[in-house]
């Protein structure tokens, strides 16, 4: 099986690599991977932890490696032990990005990652991008190759239902170089979908989340999942809230503040960049309880921080008789680091539900989103659930 | 349906009735209550919300009356709104407590609660004292009465197989006198279903959590559950633990540390009252995650804080490629405000369970206690889809 | 002594004088009182802790009277013992505010008080506004009359040198009704020291702080203080921030975020008002450290906090060898409680400063106010001791 | 100028030796060092900050060297940038521990840092210890030299009034080899000032702080100071505390309660060891409001956490009018880097006062101190206006 990266120089994507091989070469342990727990014996068979081959798309040094990128965000996070990056030297250097495309990603892209290094800096029309993209992916591609975004969150661009809404018009709109109506995100969704590769978006960018694209992946027997990694304080939200419904208490408010210092926070920085995040952080909890209490849900830039994102949430809540209490609680974690083996864990189970036949949404990936697809369960819990029984479900069919 | 208390002047006890009826009067909402959920709808048409007589046992101030105990409490507390306690006044002032028995309830109590006003003050034998119990059980109960225990906690007494495994042998001994191997909750417990009202243990107490015990409710088709109310930094333990299993996130310690300053926390500040306490709070941990991390659980007397129970947890925990991560939460409510819904919650529940037949510990109670008896369901939402399960089940029943 | 107050009805101001009236009457403590620290011994014979006779003005509910706003203030926050409360009704029944001015209040003044009963709403003239104040004030004071605004944060206006430069221009301005160029504190500013009533601004509104009132002070003999009462987030910060100055800790980031749910809330929500706020919040740090870290400082609407603001800031610095550290903080205070003490403070050390015949800005009761004029000291404690100084030097004079 | 360090292998000794010889290297900034805060400035005129040797006892791994020790609790901790680590080897493998003595040093030091390497192993007497410890210090010593104990916490032992009460009993009782009647921290705090050698006590241990020593100093006109590094919590404490004396605000109550995980944890863990930094860290709430509220002070071992010690603070408060608050405060720092530089200062400021002919105690470095000796001034605030006056005194001295 071999994985695909979109954004694949930034800190999730060079963690999730650099961990993979590390276990792979027996120093370092398992802790992160949901896809190994006991819940999910025997998908290894399907999707082995071991990745053939790992290649990606970025926009920035496109001469450099994966080890000279990984270095950079070591150096300024130390996100993990020493010894174990000096050991991954070799093995990091022979992978490199191929040049993308930034198309749409605003400003906060253009500004805080520059020089960009992007297929749209050669002049090409859009038809040439696509095609560009799609000649690197299927160099690339086996038969189980699983492709994953993670590259930095783009504004949101207008729904247009005459161009987004069917792949018929989708296509035609490209040969005709509406490059206002594309992302970059929807551009490598499409190429992947169109070459039957399954995508996952984990970015609250558009991706593969609009008709034409789902329906590209109905028609061609693909899987996609999306939308953003619930990693953080949302994951914990989602894990929480439940229990003020279960008791009957009414949330009156929830603020959740978090800070952080790193790229993705640079980009985010930017508002019509951090807008799309802030919607799928917030809507959640309104989701889980049935009732949308006031809520505060702010994405800060915090320069010394660097990637240890931090957040601080509190909750106002009424019980019995009335009476108002508080809880609080503060999240301080490594950004890429709780994010990274989500990526492994989601493309594995993208590649098993490929052989199973899944085709489209897999909505039994919520567990993994913020913002997932075609389903309404944001319950973390039923949301766990609902992966395992869908897992065991699969397994033991054909 | 009745309902009885051991205990009825703690605040717990007073706060539950005081909740109870303002619903009852329409000046207070429901909230705080899970028996009036949606997912328990029909519910009412077996044990409805309003009770037709309360009453208890209690071990001081047996001259008071319920609005005077409550007051003290409110005073200390100001725990609710003083318009919804004054409308109170002449409902609650007509009801009283019977002597209880306050038998091996530890310094603690003894200290704490000084002067004592129990049945072995007059100089009983241990018969005569269940005798006087049952007495006042059978005077007030009907065919849908509920008890639940809601007094200080006990120290625990050793378990003696001789005289606790078996409802033989334990009736022997209390007529033999062996007043050392008896404390009070076990007396309440064993008059209630001796009598074939269905008993809750809410207190860390021993209570019902006997072989003796337990063989007499089988016997007696009657229900039972406990023990310890699951109200605040436990619940929150419970429901938050699973997010680390699910995420194979390693907890490396779990740090729990509560204050208040109440009466239950004067009685808890004994140690030998403490214990049983800690235990339940403790071992939840390792009971949802698999394996036993370090974890630090205390409770501790702070006076000027009264009832408002406030807990500080830390887990330390490991992710992906062995990086230690942070999280933090604080817990800030009124220990009777949290607790009291869920005494009138159980009280309907186990006679509902009465109802449709069921007898013994009703496991499916275990969302509502730290340590719920007959069985190894800890985790918040697994409890509460097994409750709810149940409760549907049940419903549709005969 | 006399106390007049700018924004009487606001729970600043209820809060204020119900406490004082709650001390004289013996039933609450001096607690909260810096004026009452031994410290300060002495100060009762030039400025008593009783007021003869205390009023102000509002632009709202003019035919109400203090305690049934007070009432309303506590319905909502139940921020004292209510059997405080009910012993003070006849004699804050007694306490009316006159009719103030609105004067570019802003909207969120305009919107969130509404209905609005101002003199602007007469179609008076500027001069004719500053006369009925003036009126009000003439009726009231007596040689011992000082004032303060508790009254709603306004927008700033832009500083114009000709008119605010000079006391000339800026009467000469009034006459010639040019509205545009004065806010309703700069016209509560005039009228007081026009009269010789000591002014100090509780509100980091202008107020005082333009040099043509400056100048009159200084002509009139008459002393004055402001800006902005420095009674929570801001109090923590400039007694922790030297800390780390002492210990050569370098700060790298300084989040304050802070939530509040009541009337100010309201009016701070609106940008223009929020503005003045927030820079008088955030200079703090860089002023006791000598350089200018990161900063995060923010107000938000939390409406069910109501008067109970909630803050977090999170702290992150740099020690030995480069490494980082973390230091966080959490406030949760009732506001009205922190500020009405100071209102009374501020007060008496006002009319002692008058008696002792200080004139202008009294830069030593800078341990009162978030942005104290004519001083660069922030320091809470070299405040302190400056203030304890200035006490003591003048006690002992003439 | 040279250094001598008691407990030179521990996390604390080590680290200050990386940190200066990292200055001295241009390597690492300055910051942490209050010694080199411009209110000091002129003080390298006599101390430099650069050291000509260090050298120290202590009593495990005696073999072994500084810069393996370091690299020891470096890999633990990772406490600092690794890069810097790299480029100290060569120096540091230089210095190596002379054996020390264990005495009574209680079995956390005994159970917890075997195999214990120390001079009471060579079956010696008294005398013979404190002359081996001798001979060492003389061979290093210089005119200039200070020494500072680093090492573990050791048990308090009984005041004996009769051998700790002078000097000549002290040393007739070393004669009788009274072992019962000394620890370690006392007899290296003997040598020191005996042979006219500064020395600081920087641990809760004994140390200098008897009658016999006391006197020795004066005798031998030499200064010393201590005890037990002001560092963490405690710093936080004495200086957050005088905001509520300033501001007449009533502390109900003060939880502090820190975790550690490292060897001084360890040891900390052993009740005996524990007891004097309890009572180190927990009067000096009481000493600074002029009353002593309730207050809970506790240090527990928390493995996974190593030296990177957390503390969660909790004060309970009354306002105005008698409403209670509530502030948190929580201290996220790694106790190495926050310690090492006051060894540094400690020492520096020493020299400065033998220099300028100080002798006995200097209470003006109760600014480095949780429980400075002969003063009774505990906040922060006032012991560094403190230093800098007593700083700036001496420098225009002479
Ligand atoms: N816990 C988490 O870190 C987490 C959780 C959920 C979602 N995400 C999302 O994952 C994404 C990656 O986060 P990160 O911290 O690694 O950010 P990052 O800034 O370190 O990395 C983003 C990478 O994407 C590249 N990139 C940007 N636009 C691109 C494009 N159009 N095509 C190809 N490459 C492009 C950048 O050059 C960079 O190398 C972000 O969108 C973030 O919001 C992260
Ligand atoms: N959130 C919560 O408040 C919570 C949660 C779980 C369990 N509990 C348990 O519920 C119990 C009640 O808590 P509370 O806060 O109301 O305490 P409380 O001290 O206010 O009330 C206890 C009452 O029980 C009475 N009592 C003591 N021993 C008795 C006996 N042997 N027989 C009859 N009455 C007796 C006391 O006199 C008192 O009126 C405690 O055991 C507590 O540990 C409370
Ligand atoms: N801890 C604190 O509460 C604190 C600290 C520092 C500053 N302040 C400031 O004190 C002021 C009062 O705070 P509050 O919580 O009492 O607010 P509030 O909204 O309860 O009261 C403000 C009162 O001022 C009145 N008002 C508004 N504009 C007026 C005008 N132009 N003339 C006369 N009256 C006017 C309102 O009608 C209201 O009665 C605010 O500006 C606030 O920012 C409060
Ligand atoms: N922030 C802080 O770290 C801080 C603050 C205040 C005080 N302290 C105190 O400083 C001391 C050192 O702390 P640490 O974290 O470095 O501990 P540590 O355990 O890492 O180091 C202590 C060292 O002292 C040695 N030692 C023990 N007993 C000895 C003896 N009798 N003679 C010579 N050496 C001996 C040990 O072998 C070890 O190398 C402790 O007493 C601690 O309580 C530390
Ligand atoms: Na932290
Ligand atoms: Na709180």
């Amino acid at each position: 099986m071999k994985l695909w990266l979109f954004g694949i120089y930034g800190i999730v994507g060079t963690t999730a690599i650099a961990g993979n091989k590390a276990i792979e070469k027996g120093i370092s342990e398992k802790t992160g991977l949901v896809s190994e727990l006991p819940d999910f014996e025997g998908l290894a068979n399907f999707s082995p932890l071991s990745f053939d081959e790992i290649g990606g798309h970025d926009i920035r040094n496109i001469e450099s490696n994966l080890y000279e990128e990984l270095f950079k965000h070591w150096e300024e996070n130390q996100h993990f032990d020493y010894r174990i990056l000096k050991q991954l030297k070799e093995d990091l250097e022979k992978i490199k990005a191929k040049k993308g495309t930034a198309l749409n990603c605003g400003e906060g892209v253009l500004e805080e990652l520059k020089p960009i290094e992007s297929l749209e800096n050669e002049n090409l029309s859009l038809e040439e991008i696509v095609d560009k993209l799609e000649k690197d992916l299927l160099e690339f591609k086996d038969e189980e190759t699983v492709a994953i975004n993670v590259a930095s969150t783009e504004p949101t661009i207008e729904y247009d239902e005459n161009i987004h809404g069917n792949i018929e018009n989708f296509e035609k709109a490209i040969k005709e170089n509406k490059k206002e109506k594309f992302t970059a995100s929807m551009l490598y969704a499409y190429v992947c979908l169109k070459n039957k590769i399954p995508y996952a978006n984990f970015t609250p960018s558009i991706g593969s989340n609009i008709q034409a694209l789902k329906q590209l992946a109905e028609e061609n027997n693909v899987p996609h999942a999306g939308n953003d990694g619930k990693t953080g304080e949302t994951l914990v939200k989602t894990t929480l809230a439940p229990m003020f419904a279960y008791r009957n208490l009414k949330v009156l408010g929830w603020m959740g503040y978090n800070i952080l210092g790193d790229l993705d926070g640079k980009v985010l920085a930017h508002k019509e960049n951090k807008e799309s995040k802030i919607v799928s952080k917030d809507k959640v909890i309104g989701k889980i309880l049935g009732y949308y209490p006031y809520t505060i849900t702010e994405i800060n830039f915090f320069p010394s921080l660097k990637d240890n994102k931090t957040a601080f949430d509190f909750i106002h809540y009424e019980g019995f008789l009335g009476t108002k209490m508080k809880f609080y609680f503060t999240w301080d974690a490594i950004d890429a680091i709780v994010a990274a083996p989500l990526v492994i864990d989601i493309a594995r189970f993208l590649n098993f539900a490929k052989k199973k036949g899944q085709k489209g949404v897999i909505k039994e990936l919520a567990f993994f989103f913020k913002s997932p697809m075609e389903t309404d369960i944001y319950n973390t819990h039923t949301q766990y659930q609902m992966l395992v029984e869908w897992f065991n479900k699969l397994k033991n069919e054909g």
